[in-house]
C-alpha cells in the first residue's frame, strides 16, 4: 500500500467548509455535511425514519432548527444562534416566551470555570428547551424579564448517515468509523470527519488486500442503527478504528479494543512504540467503540484520538473551534492510520522453505562476502529473524514483535526471500 | 451480608478472659477456652483419643499441668508456674528433683537478646522437662543447687477441638480455622480466636449463600487431625481462611494459598488493595495452612495475620502479651474479614440481556439526561462495565479486577441492573 | 555428579599450545587442532568430502596455506604470514605478483579506529585474495610497487571435525559444540575449545544420566554438515549450548536458546541468578546455535559467552591473544558449565508419598524437637517445599524456582526425602 501525501491544509480547510453547520444527531445539518463529503469520496447515504425499532433504542424524532435568541425588554439581541450555533442546547424543543431572569437561569447553562467560553450540551432524550452561554454573559445580565425564541422542530423524518465501501481481494473488512453529529466543534469532530474522508479518498486508489467500509455516523445512536440495520455485516470486519478528535496539538492516543490484544490493537501499539504516542486500556466509555465492543458483538475496533477526550479543557465548549486543531496535527494522524493500516494489510504467516539450519544467503546477493566484521547489518538481522520464525504459526507482526525490528524492515525481508523462493505464503 | 459492627472492646475483653489459661495441643486448657468461646458462638465439642491414628501422625496422650516451680536451697520460689505459664516447657514430663545450677540451666531457655522476656518453647514429640526465665534471672541464679518441681501428667486422653456449622444457601463451604493451643500469648493466638469467635457470631445473624465452617483446633495435630476424621467434608469447601496473629498494631498481611490465585486470594487482593495491606506468596510454613494446603488436599485456603509472624520479637515470647494487641487492630481485622466475605457472597456471574449495543440507560433512570458534560460518574462507569464484560464468562471480581472499580460499586451496579431487568444470572 | 576442580591453567595451557596453528573452516590446521585434543579427550574424526551436499550448502574445497608474505621491492618482508597468520584473509585464493599500492589497498583490510590492530577477515565463498594488517602500518607504506605472495591451495579435499559421545544412563542427550575454526584469536575461539575439551575429561570421570555428545566443529558449515549427516541423532538432544568467548574478564552471558525457556534455559537462569551474570533473549546471529535452533529442528541450545561477541573491540582483530585470556575466567566458565548440568543431570519429577498433611518429619530426625522458634531452618525450608510441591507435575527446578531455595537445597531435601520413603520418582 503505497503511501500518498495528503496534505494537512486540504484536511483543515475541509473543517473550515463543515464548521458553520449545526449538525446534530438527525436533520438538515448532517445532511449538508454528507454532502460536502461527497465531494471527496463517493458517499451511500442512508435515512432511517423515525421510530424505527433498532435494538433497545428507537430512531427519534428529526430535530431542525432555524433561528433562535434570547432579547431584553429592549429588543437587543444577547444571545444569537446565527453568532454561534452553541447557544442552544441541541435537540431543544421549540419555544417563545418572555421568561423571567431566574426561569431563564434555569434553563441556562454556563462553564463557571471557564467564564468566558459557551458549552456544548445537548438534550436528545428529554425534551426541553435551553441556552449556553458564556458564564461571564450570564453574570451581566440585569434583573428582569427576557424574550426567549427558538424556532425549531421536533418530528418524524429520519436519522441519516453515509457510508463508503471500497471492496479488497477478501471480503474481510477494515471498519473506520466517524461521528458527525456535532454542531460548530473543531477536534470533536471535525477532525476525525476530514481524516477518514481524506483516508477513504487515499485508499481508494491503493491496491487493497482487506475491504474498508467507512461511515460516517451520529454518534451512540448512529452506531447503533448500523448495527442493527447490518448485523450479519459484522461478521466479516476483522479490525476497526474509531475516529475522533484527531485534530488537536497533543500526541496520539489509541485505545485499545475490548478484546485487548487484536491485531488491531496490536499494530498500533507497534507503530506507537515507534513514533511516539501512548496506548491505553479498553474502557467501556467514550465514542462508538461503545457500540462495537458490546459484548454481543466484541468486533476488533479501538479509537485513536490525539490527547483523549475529556482531558482538555476545550473540549465541548466553544473553544473547541478552528484555531484548537492544526493542519500538522491533522496530517499526522493521517500518517499514523495509514502505517497502521500497512501493518495490517501486509501482516501475514509465512513458511522457510529451508527450514533446516540457515540457507546460504551469501549466493544469493543477500549477505555480506567478506566475513569477520562485528555486527550484521540491519536488513540481514531481518532476514536472520523472518527465516528464524516463519515455521508456519508467527505472522510477520508476531516477529517484528519478537525481534524488535521495524515491521517494514521484516515485511521488506519478507519479501526479497520471496522473490528468491526461500519463503512462501503459509 | 450486612455489615454489624462488632467493638474491639467486645474481642479485647474476650482475650482478656482467655489470656491466664495454660492450653496446650491436649489438655483441659484447650477445654476451657471452648466453654468461654460457648457463650458468643455454639459449638460441637470433639475428643479424638490418645493413639488415634491421623494420616503420617498419631494423636498424642493428654498432657495436663498443676503446677511448677524452682526454689533454691532457702525455699525461695524463684520460678513460679501460677505467675507465668510460660516458664514451663509446654507438654514438660513430670519432674520433682534436686539439681544443681549447671542441671538445671541444660534444661532452661533463655532470650539472650531479650534479657528481660520470657520464651515460649514446647516438646511435644520428645519426652523431656524444661523451664523457660528471662535472661537475667537465669545470669542472676548463685550457683549451688535447686528444688525443680513440675507436676503435670502425660497420660492416655483424648485431644479437643470445637467446631460451628452455619448452614447457608448451598453446601459449598468457607472455612474459617484458627488455633487455641497456645497458653498466655495474646497476639498468637487469642487474636485469632477472638476474631473468629465474633464472626462466627456475626454470621449467624445474616444471609448466607455460603456454609461457613469454624474450627477452633490445636496447630498442626488439631488440622491434621480434623482433616484425617473430615475427608469427605473438604471436597465442599470452596474458600478458607487461618486466622493468626490479627490483633498486634501492624497493618494486614494476607499470605496465599497454594494455589495462587484461588478467589479467595484475589478477594483479600481486591480488598488490602484499597484499604492497604501486603499480599505475599503462598510457602509451606507458618498455621494450618500447611496443612489445608498440603497437596494431597491442595485446598484454596490462605492465611490473615497482621505483621507476619516471626517478624516481630516479641512473638512467642513473653511480651506477646495484653498490651501489645489492641480494641483497634481486633476491629479492624474483623472488619476486613467481613469485607472480603461480601465479596465472596456476592461474587457471581451475570449475562447482560441486552448484550447488542448499549441499553439505552437514560428511560430507565440510570444515565443523566443532559449530554455533553466531560466525565461519567462513576456510577455510570460501573454500570457501563458490567453490561460490558457481563458475557457469561466473568464473574463480578473479574470485572471489579479489570475495570479498577470498587468491589462494591460492581455489585450495587449490577444489582441496579438485575432490578431493571437488563441482567440476569448466567 | 561430582565436582572435579579442572585448573585454569591447564585450559589456558592448551590454548597456548593451540593458538599458533592456522585453522580454517577446512584443511590441516583443523586436523592439527584435533590430535592435540586427542591428548585429552578421544575424539572421533571425520572427514566430510569436497561437494558433499549438505541442506542449501556444499562442502567447499579444503585450503591449506604454507607462507604469505607481501615485499617492498627492495626485498624487505613488511607482512609475513609466519609472525601473525591473520594478515592473510582466510580463505585467501593463491598469488605471486607485483602490484602496485593502490591494487594491494584493494585487497588490504585494516582497523582505522584501532590502528595498531590487525583484523580477521574471511572470504570462504567468493574466491579472491587479500590481505590484513595494521592500519598504522598500511599508512606508512610509500607509493611503488609491491611483491604479493600467498602460497595457498583451494582443492578438494574434506571438511574436518571432531566428536565424541559419553554414553550415560539414557539415550536422552547433552549437547556442547564449539567451534574450530579461528586461528590465531584466543577468546574466539579457544576459549571455547579448551573448556568444552576438559568438560568432556570431567565427565569422563562422572556418572551420567544424559549421554553427552560434544562436537568441535569449523562454525557454521561444520554445524550445517553434522546436522545433514546426523538428523535422526537430533532427535535424542534434550539438551544443548555452544560454548564461545568464554576466556575474557568480562562476566558469564547466556542466550537463551530459540525456545526461549527450555530446562538448559532455566537451569543458566537459576545458576546465573545466584552467580551473578546475564541471560540475554534469543536472535538468530551468533555462533552455532543459530543452525541448532532454525525452525526445522528448534532444538533446546543455548550459547554461553563471557562478554556477548561484538561487544568487545578486541573481538575478530589481533588484540584477541592470549593476554585478553585469562585462567581465572576459564575456570570460572568451567564450573558454570558443571553446576548448571549438575542442575539438568539432578531436575526430576518425584511425588510425595504422604501428599496428605506434612509427614511427621521429627520422629524421622528432619526437624527439631523443641519448638517455638521463630524461624524454621533453610534445610527445613528445603525439606517442605519439597513435600509441599511434589505432586507429580512439578520438577526439581521448578521447585526451586517457585520457592526461591537454591537447586542444590532443594535437591538435596529430595535426597533425604527419598532415603526415609517420603518422596519417590514420578
Amino acid at each position: 500500500m503505497g503511501l500518498e501525501v495528503v496534505s494537512g491544509e486540504e484536511m483543515y480547510h475541509l473543517a473550515e467548509r463543515l464548521y458553520p453547520i449545526c449538525r446534530s444527531i438527525t436533520g438538515n445539518g448532517v445532511r449538508e455535511t454528507l454532502n460536502i463529503l461527497q465531494e471527496i469520496v463517493p458517499l451511500e447515504l442512508h435515512e432511517v425514519p423515525t421510530g424505527t425499532s433498532i435494538f433497545d433504542w428507537t430512531v427519534p424524532k428529526e430535530w431542525n432548527i432555524r433561528d433562535a435568541y434570547v432579547r431584553n425588554m429592549q429588543g437587543e439581541k444577547l444571545i444569537a444562534f446565527d453568532r454561534c450555533n452553541l447557544h442552544v442546547v441541541n435537540y431543544s424543543t421549540p419555544i417563545s416566551a418572555t421568561v423571567s431572569l431566574q426561569e431563564l437561569k434555569a434553563h441556562t447553562h454556563t462553564l463557571p470555570d471557564h467564564p468566558q467560553w459557551i458549552p456544548y450540551r445537548t438534550s436528545y432524550y428529554k425534551e426541553d428547551w435551553g441556552f449556553c452561554m458564556s458564564h461571564d454573559q450570564l453574570q451581566s445580565l440585569p434583573d428582569g424579564d427576557y424574550q426567549v425564541s427558538i424556532d425549531a422542530s421536533l418530528e418524524n423524518g429520519s436519522l441519516t448517515y453515509g457510508e463508503c465501501l471500497l471492496p479488497g481481494d477478501t471480503a474481510d473488512e477494515i471498519l473506520i468509523s466517524t461521528h458527525v453529529c456535532h454542531p460548530s466543534l473543531a477536534n470533536d469532530n471535525l477532525s476525525g470527519v476530514a481524516v477518514a474522508a481524506f483516508l477513504a479518498r487515499h485508499l481508494r486508489q491503493c491496491n487493497r488486500r482487506y475491504s474498508y467500509r467507512f461511515l460516517f455516523i451520529p454518534g451512540t445512536i448512529g452506531s447503533i442503527a448500523w448495527l442493527a440495520l447490518n448485523e450479519p455485516i459484522t461478521g466479516s470486519i476483522r479490525h476497526g478504528v474509531v475516529l475522533s478528535g484527531v485534530g488537536d496539538r497533543g500526541s496520539i492516543t489509541y485505545k485499545r479494543s475490548r478484546r485487548g490484544n487484536a491485531e488491531v490493537d496490536r499494530a498500533f501499539h507497534h507503530v506507537l512504540d515507534a513514533r511516539g504516542g501512548q496506548v491505553i486500556e479498553f474502557h467501556p466509555y467514550g465514542y462508538d467503540e461503545r457500540q462495537f465492543c458490546s459484548p454481543g458483538f466484541d468486533l476488533p475496533v479501538g479509537c485513536m484520538m490525539r490527547t483523549p477526550f475529556g482531558q482538555y479543557p476545550e473540549y465541548h465548549t466553544s473553544a473547541d473551534n478552528l484555531s484548537f486543531i492544526s493542519r500538522e496535527s491533522l496530517q499526522d494522524s493521517f500518517i499514523v492510520c495509514t502505517e497502521v493500516l500497512s501493518v495490517i494489510e501486509d501482516n501475514r504467516v509465512y513458511v522457510n522453505q529451508n527450514p533446516k539450519c540457515e540457507p546460504q544467503l551469501g549466493r544469493r546477493g543477500l549477505y555480506r562476502s567478506v566475513g569477520g566484521e562485528t555486527h550484521s547489518r540491519e536488513t540481514e538481522m531481518a532476514l536472520l529473524w523472518v527465516l528464524n520464525l516463519s515455521d508456519g504459526t508467527q505472522s510477520l507482526l508476531d516477529i517484528a514483535e519478537r525481534s524488535g525490528c521495524r515491521f517494514r524492515s521484516i515485511r521488506d525481508a519478507a519479501e526479497r526471500l520471496i522473490e528468491c523462493g526461500l519463503l512462501a505464503a503459509a
